[in-house]
């Protein structure tokens, strides 16, 4: 049976608990839902005693479904002061899952101020004093932790920003191969992490047992449909631009609908668009001897990652991704792959969110702090975050407050948190998504782009109920450990999700059931952010954005208040 | 008849309007509340162009009635978010009622970023281009003023806080004689003013014609009752410790209930108690030949103020009062008087609340920036302001933000604004009023201080319904434009203040429509910041004072959160 491992950093002690039974039906982002409302005093400081970091799999991990390893973290985030899931790739959710842990739970601010490895292996969990690694790299920390407990081993790390508490910091997961900085980065919560003084969850699960089956037949046709459906998906198959040309693929679709953050959201589309590519990605790439179409965790059949490298072929970055690209590259002006992949491994490295690095950097260049299409300027800037001087404590807070010090009013946030790549002005459906997701400004929340053929992205109505489905269909992937991208087939058919939840475990879950599922964690979520203090006041967009065009269509945000004050009416 | 002065900075545009029926009752506080419900949207940009930055005199503003010449200024708050007034002493209320002006409402952002000068005489209203003061003290700024303008001029201006936008901006105000440094200090109203691009306000009232009574013997009668009876007070007569000794004769007193902040809030009481006492502040005054029982406005029989001189007899500041001396003397471990008075005198010149930076400092201290005691480390901190510096600019904002960049959890503030110099752990009245007030923490907003003989200040329970009182009288006094301390007359009597209002204006009010009218302000306040989005979650103290025993006392604040909720359910 699977356990809660409860780590108390007050006394340095770790126990092992049953599940409740209130929490058993719950995974991932769900789990994480279910145990805030029920432990975490919603008006907490999140950086305080009372705020607990949570990390689950999904519902599916450790299994060998595929795409079905990410690991969920929460938490009361330091960035929005609402409830808050970041998922990760990587190897962190199947290794938690094959020990056994349904969630690990991490409470209370170490007496000492000291930080700590937190070492898990089948039967045996640790807290192991590393003090002395105060200040690493999350490159750094994941090689030393491996050199010292094995290659195998999955190492869930914070860097620098996370010590420091910024608001900006994520945390970093090692993964299949070179991919060794998969982020669940969003909401800050690395600087969650940094207040408990873990540095690092290390974890060797490579004498687990395979998880148990409730009905093994249906749960292996199941995962075979699911895997089959995949690689026969136009997007997601062998020669999807999925697999072909990973993330960014959509570079430039989403530049020419009008949409790709431009130099501080001041246009939608870049000039030097072809630069940033996924054609120009997979030819450099390619041509320097790097990877491409390689999986984050073992066992994807999407396999959309790559190893990004230098002239030299040695490794820069891996992945990089869409969103850094537009946030790093466009939204700051440049136009370069090499110059992207460099920023991008400083903020890895850091453990800093690549999103709300790009946003912050923007903000901070628009107020005079550095000039937009100088790559030198940028990484001087977090060479300040690095130094842990003011200014790299303002920048490493995020954009809010990056804004809020010089005293900006073109600052792209929702929520408090940094918004991805996709401007809502040119794509209202993700805005949104972005002002009324509990998670604030998030891409993954609910992403319109990939409806945009259905839903017109510049229509001011109609956009809050697909919004919604999109949302509810986050959080069944968020809860069950599937990553975004392997959406298509149980979108399509909804019972090969309960075939796979119910081959499990047995649960008699319904696709009906499921749907109910969704609504409940979403309106869990709510009810947590309604008691730290969230009201309708905070599902706006930024002031700015609902009266300066943004070009080429020139528009403005304008999806009616009356239809976003009402997505959540018939939830 | 009175009009309203509508300045559009966007357009550099000013009009007179005839006062709307719906402002016709209102003054200060009130006439700012019900201005803001009605012209200012409340989800707005507090830095944006929507907000609006209001000066309006109480309803005996420009009157002979003593100690009735407060200045409300008031917008939505770029600190809290929510409502704000903020008023001062000195003459500028007078000068603009008697300039026939019953609020100037500055809007809009000016298009060129240029600085102005609003210039207001009889008849007169222009914007003078005043780019060049930009970086200016408020100190050169009023002597360049009353240089070019005439020295009977009322300057109200800000600093170079406020031009950098500033959370911990406030706007400074001349006065009587020497005392030119009367501050509108909370809030954030000087970034607001600096936002509009508004260096300065000068009035030359010495043209104006005397104010017209609707009653001239009833209100004659009245005000002659009213002085009597100050001057009959034992704490505000020429005897009484507010004339003798100044706001800063309740320093040692404060310090024996145990309430004094001391090292950020870590004790209180402090150990040099004496040096900061306004026994001493009286004898180093007398003995350096500077002023103490002064007035800040022409016929205010109390005259608490003074000017605090160097052992040369150089007025440093005019007037060091006692909130300043809290958080800038005891809350800083700094017991020198002519210490606090240096510091004092900096952010008096920069235009900084010395509430919220003797907070933000403390916050700063304990997070290594500097040292209690050691008042150069200080110094040059807000030296850092003074150039703008990115730490100088964290600190700007105040304490909550300076809180948040060293990730420290040890932050007195409640709604974003720094408390004033009473521990809400050993003055639990006024932790009811900081956390419940629509103004954020705020000493003036209803101070049980004045009550503890009635009230237990150390009791958990029965402290909302004094607070709530406290805050409607508040409400009555910054409406009337009547200072605090000259409150018992007209508490003791409110048919006084029937009787002024009435002799002033014929509006036949009684005491209990003025209980109605005091109602309704608070009442729209709370309205304001309710469609502003705040709830209950932010009438919160902060997490560790819920659980951090204050010396000597060893009492945590643990007013129930039932009846914090109830406060305002009979409003």
């Amino acid at each position: 049976m699977d356990k809660i491992l409860r780590v108390d950093m007050n006394h340095l002690q770790i126990r092992w608990e049953p599940v409740p039974q209130e929490y058993e039906q719950f995974g991932g982002r769900a789990l994480i839902a279910r145990i805030m409302l029920s432990e975490v005093p919603p008006l907490c400081e999140p950086l305080g005693p009372y705020n607990k970091l949570i990390f689950a799999p999904g519902l599916l991990g450790g299994t060998p479904v595929s795409s079905a390893g990410r690991l969920s973290v929460g938490g009361k985030s330091p960035l929005t002061g609402g409830i808050k899931e970041a998922n990760a790739g990587g190897n962190g959710a199947r290794d938690i899952a094959r020990l056994g842990i349904k969630a690990i739970i991490v409470e209370g601010l170490p007496a000492d101020g000291k930080m700590y490895v937190l070492y898990l292996a089948n039967g045996r969990a640790e807290l192991v004093p590393a003090d002395e690694w105060r200040g690493w790299g999350t490159y750094a920390t994941s090689a030393e932790a491996q050199k010292r407990w094995g290659e195998h081993c999955t190492v869930i790390s914070i860097g620098p920003a996370g010590e420091m508490r910024m608001r900006g910091a994520g945390i970093v997961v090692t993964g299949h191969e070179e991919q060794i900085s998969r982020v669940a980065a969003r909401g800050g919560l690395g600087a969650l992490m940094g207040s408990k003084g873990l540095k690092a969850v290390v974890l060797d699960a490579s004498n687990a047992p395979p998880l148990p089956l409730a009905d093994a037949e249906l749960f292996r046709d199941a995962a075979g449909r699911f895997a089959k459906a995949l690689l026969e998906n136009p997007r997601t198959g062998r020669t999807g631009s999925m697999h072909v040309y990973g993330t960014s693929g959509i570079f430039a679709i989403v530049n020419e609908i009008g949409a790709l953050p431009t130099r501080n959201f001041r246009e939608g589309r870049f000039e030097k668009v072809q630069e940033l590519s996924g054609e120009r990605l997979r030819e450099t790439i390619l041509q320097r001897g790097g990877k491409i179409g390689t999986a984050c965790m073992p066992g994807c059949v999407i396999a959309c990652c790559n190893a990004f490298v230098d002239s030299d072929g040695q490794v820069i970055v891996s992945t990089l991704q869409y969103e850094t690209l537009g946030m790093l590259g466009s939204n700051l002006g440049i136009g370069s792959l090499d110059d992207v992949a460099r920023l991008n491994r400083m903020c890895n490295d850091l453990g800093l969110d690549s999103i709300e690095m790009g946003a912050a950097l923007g903000v901070a260049a628009e107020a005079g702090q550095a000039q937009f299409g100088d790559t030198e300027s940028f990484v001087a800037l977090l060479q300040e975050v690095a130094a842990g001087s003011p200014l790299g404590r303002v920048l490493g807070q995020g954009a809010a407050t990056t804004g809020k010090m010089f005293g900006m009013l073109r600052v792209p946030v929702a929520k408090g948190q940094a918004m991805p790549a996709y401007d809502p002005r040119a794509l209202k459906g993700n805005g949104v998504t972005y002002i009324t997701s509990p998670m604030g400004a998030d891409h993954t929340a609910g992403n319109a782009f990939g409806i945009r053929d259905k839903v017109d992205p510049l229509s001011a109505t109609g956009q809050c109920a697909p919004s919604l489905e999109l949302q509810l269909g986050a959080v069944m992937l968020d809860s069950t450990g599937l990553c975004l991208f392997a959406r298509p087939p149980v979108y399509a058919d909804p019972q090969l999700m309960v075939d796979l939840i119910n081959g499990r475990f047995g649960w008699g879950w319904t696709v009906e059931s499921l749907k109910e599922f969704n609504k409940a964690v979403l309106r869990m979520e709510l009810e947590f952010n309604r008691r730290a203090g969230f009201t309708d006041a905070d599902n706006r967009i930024p002031e700015y954005m609902l009266t300066e065009p943004l070009l080429p269509h020139g528009t403005v945000f304008d999806v009616p208040t009356s239809e976003i004050d009402a997505i959540f009416s018939g939830l």
